[in-house]
């Protein structure tokens, strides 16, 4: 049985495409297309820096990586503004079954944590503002030992955390990478697959593929 | 002055869209959707199982790539037509200035090698199909260490098959990613900008930009 529940962050629990709304002032209609690259380049960059061990935390990754997609759909910016964007990903909204589900899951006696990529000056707003702070007992951040998912040392830091034995672990997230990293290291997985999107397989399937947090509730009781 | 120019192999040398008229007969009008999902899935895949430390070879990556990209844009497909998709990455045509373009550098005597991600069972092929292997004096795999680029082991390999110093060797590549690790490494960078792109900055910039391969040679023989 699942002692801890480990959620990703951005694009699990937070929806990163609401920092459309904002964006649409600056950038009109290319509003999805640059929230959509911004999206991409920040996770390739992660990535990549991760492969090249030149660590920069993840606030600057994802400014860099805004200018990146404002420049290349054309979309004038100054500096104030690339830091009024970014400040959206301190407001992201939860998706909406997130706080229920959550609460549910605490009712379960559930342990759950948040392990994320984020820095913490990124975290711990964001939490806060999505008014879930209170339903969640830890919040993990690779950036604690400057690495990134799905890195092999990023995952051990929840078993760092919490000292129990990986079967007592359920990772959940929407990003399949992230799946698969947590899967490889030996955690059972969920993917969150909002989209009725394609699993991209690269190495490891999930455990269990639900549509949202609601489901993954349901599949708890069950199981 | 250079001593040794090395050139990344996939978008650098070879077209990797030259695939698309094979793509033609199996996908139809999907085949620049599909072959695009692929290469950027392939790329993906490479940094995420050196990130996971979960090496497998190039060709392996290529295929499993081609699947999921062939699955998102619900082409049906057999294991014998994936087979056939993938042996044309063996006759990736090279871009039609780079056979002079060596020519010229050989004149210049500079001495030729490719660094590539792909396996020796990839390269091979490849450049010998392209005509081009009388034009290059060595030809080094990421795979003889069970590492991708961009990681700095990686590049090592160069140092360590020329023992020369870093800064006579010449890195080129069409991949931003690849110039960028490069360039964290030490090497003097040439990023190969074929489509008018945006770099996206990820840390360093190519010491200089070309549009092709002959302005490579023309640069080199003004500096």
């Amino acid at each position: 049985m699942y002692k801890v529940i480990v959620f990703d962050a951005y694009g699990t629990l937070f929806d990163t495409a609401s920092v459309k709304e904002k964006l649409e002032e600056f950038a009109g209609e290319k509003s999805e297309a640059v929230s959509t690259l911004w999206r991409h380049t920040q996770l390739k960059h992660t990535f990549l820096r991760q492969v090249m061990e030149r660590y920069i935390t993840f606030d600057d990754i994802t400014k860099q990586a805004l200018e990146y997609a404002l420049e290349v759909h054309k979309v004038p910016f100054t500096r104030q503004d690339t830091n009024q964007i970014f400040e959206e990903y301190l407001n992201l909204k939860a998706y909406k079954e997130a706080p229920d589900a959550l609460k549910e899951l605490h009712k379960m006696q559930k342990t759950l944590s948040v392990f994320s990529n984020g820095n913490m000056d990124m975290l711990d707003p964001v939490i806060e503002n999505a008014g879930i702070s209170n339903k969640l007992d830890s919040i993990i951040s690779a950036d604690s030992i400057k690495q990134y998912k799905p890195s092999p040392a990023s995952y051990a830091l929840i078993l760092k955390y919490y000292q129990i034995k990986r079967e007592e672990i359920l990772f959940v997230s929407s990003n399949t990478w992230d799946v698969t990293g947590a899967a490889h290291f030996g955690f059972d997985t969920v993917w969150v697959n909002r989209d009725q999107s394609l699993f991209d397989k690269n190495g490891t399937l999930p455990k269990i593929t639900v549509q949202d947090l609601d489901e993954l509730v349901h599949w708890l009781k069950l199981n």
